[in-house]
């Protein structure tokens, strides 16, 4: 169809912060509703945590601008995520067995063929090669891809529509937010 | 600071359309004037383009349910792009003089260290293994890294802030939209 090329990845810096393991998400197992008080619990805990984005001094410069924006876009590696796990082809999204089976790109599973994560978060401050965010979901130590200024463009072209069980899992862990 | 650990990614599949060639961002020689209209027109042009996501008919599952979501988050891969610019450390914007010299994490360059770029775009349909979306600025043959669906979650919280040169390159694009 087309060449292909080598695509090439070196991290351009980690993550640090105190989220330090994952909760099961694809475990079936257990009790439904203690596993959804701690996805919700899990939620309060990431919109709350301010990472360190620990870039490589050689791309200091690279961020000179960043500090103009309010909020970047973050792409990182979850390198907790066992590699077996990137052949999986559908799953309930959040291990919630009450919502249908989807395939893995109609979820933001991190469990996919290439996982290169992405998030919109706040940026708070800059100190030379490090910047401080709040409420991004990366664990500790996730190497990162990239990191690029939030722009209108990012948003969606008129409004945006989505399935019922986003809706569901939205509603549940936005009112989980005010509690 | 953590582990190294190998980032693997192969292509989930190619864009198909009808954007051939890159216009010259950083080619500082030339009429500006003329350059900008360039630009112009270039960015109408992909605004109306409608492109075919066509994945590797081995992950087709991995689309089931996409068809739900209105947008989609697309990460795809410059191949047009030589390597040596991926070692870039400042640009001016699209190439415009008259934009300051800004850090290439502070801007959408696709030259960067490692050139994922991230698109969300409008869905129009799925047949099969292959999805039309339009709006993608994307040249025919990229190599697809990944497809999510978009999520209330992919936009900012709060109400984003932009650096001035990021407003005037915004309405200069957007009102060539309306002509």
């Amino acid at each position: 169809m087309t060449e292909t090329l080598p695509i090439t990845i070196a991290p351009i810096g980690f993550v640090e912060n105190d989220i330090q393991k994952p909760i099961s998400r694809r475990d079936a197992d257990g009790d439904p509703v203690v596993k959804r008080e701690q996805q919700k619990a899990f939620h309060r805990t990431v919109k709350k945590t301010i990472s360190r984005l620990v870039i490589d001094p050689r791309h200091e410069s690279l961020l000179d601008g960043i500090e103009a924006f309010s909020h970047i876009v973050v792409l990182y590696w979850p390198h907790l995520l066992p590699e077996e796990e990137r052949a999986i082809q559908k799953v309930h999204p959040m291990g919630r067995k009450d919502i249908p089976l989807q395939g893995i790109f109609a979820t933001r599973s991190p469990a996919r063929p290439n996982p290169v994560l992405v998030s919109t978060v706040k940026l708070l401050g800059r100190d030379k090669n490090i910047l401080r965010v709040i409420g991004l979901e990366a664990f500790n130590g996730s190497p990162l891809i990239d990191i690029k200024p939030f722009l209108k463009w990012d948003e969606a072209d008129g409004t945006p529509e989505f399935p019922e069980w986003i809706r569901t899992l939205h509603d549940e862990i936005e009112s989980s937010q005010e509690e």
